[in-house]
């Protein structure tokens, strides 16, 4: 299964290696223009294969879709699996998930599920928090609980751009959805 | 959106009153049908309204759908979503989830965003984890982070008929799809 992207997504630059800065660059363009097009919350995700391959994008579409699942996290892996038909994202090779804001509560959940091996975030909890978001219960020490299981999380990449994009829903008066 | 469920779904007797034993019982029918015809994980779940009308149903799809995060609560979700055309699935009447079993960390997750008020479980999360299948990290008190939240969780109800369900899927060796 897939969910539909908006038809702006195909216009967005790709970023130009699979490092950890160009790849969240492209994330939080693909996050800024689902602000500017009011598609959806100040959110964005890629989840891209080691051997440099997107296997699946997303960007936050709870309003679209009218359904409170659909986070940038969990439409990239959604997205992802059609595309590698398989629930486990690092079949092929290893898989990172990058995320334009530390994951809520339910996508911290999801994402070992998913079977990357590697978490890239920009903004912190406490910066889509400040913006009125509810991230939810998280255990205060789910990084440590996500090495435990072998996955890595590294944040802070681009954290100031990704803020600027929470900034900028917010002066939008963008709809806070959590119900 | 709306996730398509097995053919056979349509086959189960509805429940004759919207009392929790009888939801219950149809969502337990559920998760033994989806065992019995090999569509997935020994889950189910139903959101009723508090006008006692089925909003949403869902059974584990995770294999069937190639997607780790298809997991019978958010199938149910996402079903609920598309049949009230909105992201809180209390916009109308207040609504209660049932599950089968004890929400995983991203089902834990994703639950309070849906808007529902009411949570009734079977199983417990230690009678998932006896038969091999990973629940994640919880925060410990999570049912008091509910209660605090606005959502009442009533457990054990129909659980020994639950883990009878859950101990014909790993009696069957079914698989267990956490990557």
């Amino acid at each position: 299964m897939t969910v539909a992207l908006p038809s702006w997504v195909a216009d967005i630059a790709l970023p130009t290696s699979h490092g950890d800065d160009d790849v969240m660059r492209y994330v939080i363009d693909l996050a800024r223009a689902n602000v500017e097009h009011g598609t959806g919350g100040p959110f964005a995700c890629a989840i891209v294969s080691d051997a440099g391959e997107i296997l699946g994008v997303g960007v936050n579409l709870v309003e679209q879709e009218r359904c409170c699942v659909f986070h940038a996290e969990v439409v990239a892996i959604i997205n992802a699996s059609e595309h590698m038909q398989s629930w486990d994202l690092s079949a092929e090779h290893g898989a990172t998930l990058y995320t334009s804001a530390e994951p809520c509560a339910m996508c911290m959940g999801a994402i070992p599920w998913s079977g990357v091996h590697r978490v890239v975030i920009a903004a912190r909890d406490e910066d889509v928090r400040v913006i009125g978001f509810d991230e939810g219960a998280k255990p205060s020490d789910w990084i440590s609980v996500y090495q435990r299981r072998g996955i890595s999380v590294r944040r802070d990449v681009l954290r100031e751009e990704s803020i600027a994009v929470l900034r900028e829903y917010a002066t939008r008066g963008g709809l806070l959805y959590n119900a």
